[in-house]
């Protein structure tokens, strides 16, 4: 394990990173089955990855193979979650909390991974006040103080189109330094604030492709 | 444009399918305003892709490139929705209507791209035989005659965990060929049955990832 003291983020592809994350979930499974160490071909297998790519974006992180045995199944998880700042806890704020944001607002996932809500953010009078699991849900004009008592640094836009930028512009000035856009509309931010539009058709879009292929050949 | 009359599907990498969406909202961005032809750099730096990575992803389809003058943008965003199947209308099942089926019976994107959700499936008898802008919420003992009477193909999964199994085991016996899954649970799919799962939390780690590198350096 000799990880890179430092490496440069503009040759990283953002795509490296994602499979980072999913690196991450193999060698948790991995490890919940007991498994000590893993080769990058027995990974790929197993998870149907890529060894050569799994190589490949290891390698912009530093040196983690020992040869003849591969790699430390622990010791591995351990740096990608530390590369993918998975070893400390992020406050985040949620914009939003109608279906998507309330559907968000209970996904696991992202407590599981250290992403910690702690502020739902609403102007429907009915729901201002309120408390879901506890998280406070709070009218707009108080996101800004909020999330610079809380110290938040990552926001969840979860509102229709139409308000998605105004409520943006409010991040960025309130501080927020990156933020994850399920808005159907295209933002605009600073360039020290990084964005992250989902876009849930693509998904759907690698299985048509699939579906299409089969049913022409 | 000569696309290539067969491909082999095995060749190519998911993530490559994934960046062809991409590519196809970008050329439809520039078909609105009015761009007739494109290079892959003016693309590349228009959009921050990689030119490199553009050229190698479309040369896995043909040869779509016109020396001297780039890419015919509506010629080449044709072929590529054709590639990814949304050049027809697909019918798609929902199953769940929690907060995140809501959410997702509701999402503009999908139906944009041809992905047209015609049932949603929940046994709460509060939702069953209601019609949610014209997709009827039907039982799941219903599910797999409903599936048959409109020929869909796709399902989306977005009930709790623990239903998921089932859920999926009963929509593959119906017909389904592609599920996407946003439960978060491991499931299983028979090698004909394309699985597709969605964690929203892989999302939020590329955020981390570069909040996390930028406080340490």
């Amino acid at each position: 394990m000799a990880p890179r003291p430092s490496y440069r983020l503009t040759r990283i592809p953002e795509m490296t990173i994602r499979r980072l994350s999913v690196y991450t979930r193999c060698l948790l499974q991995l490890e919940e089955d007991g498994v000590k160490t893993v080769s990058s071909q027995e990974l790929a297998d197993r998870f149907n990855l890529n060894s050569a790519q799994v190589r490949k974006d290891l390698a912009y992180f530093g040196e983690f193979g020992v040869r003849g045995i591969g790699y430390y199944v622990s010791g591995l998880k351990a740096e990608l979650q530390k590369i993918l700042g998975l070893d400390r806890e992020w406050t985040v704020v949620l914009v939003g909390f109608g279906n998507l944001g309330s559907a968000l607002s209970r996904y696991k996932g992202f407590a599981r991974q250290g992403f910690r809500i702690v502020a739902v953010v609403d102007d429907d009078p009915a729901k201002v006040g309120r408390e879901i699991d506890h998280m406070p849900v709070i009218a707009s004009r108080d996101m800004a103080r909020e999330i610079k008592a809380r110290g938040a640094q990552i926001a969840i836009v979860a509102v229709p189109a139409e308000s998605a930028q105004t409520v943006t512009d409010q991040l960025v000035a309130a501080g927020i330094k990156a933020i994850l856009n399920f808005a159907p509309a295209r933002l605009k931010v600073p360039r020290d604030v990084r964005l992250k539009n989902v876009d849930l058709s693509i998904e759907l879009e690698t299985l048509s492709f699939y579906l299409a292929k089969g049913s022409r050949s």
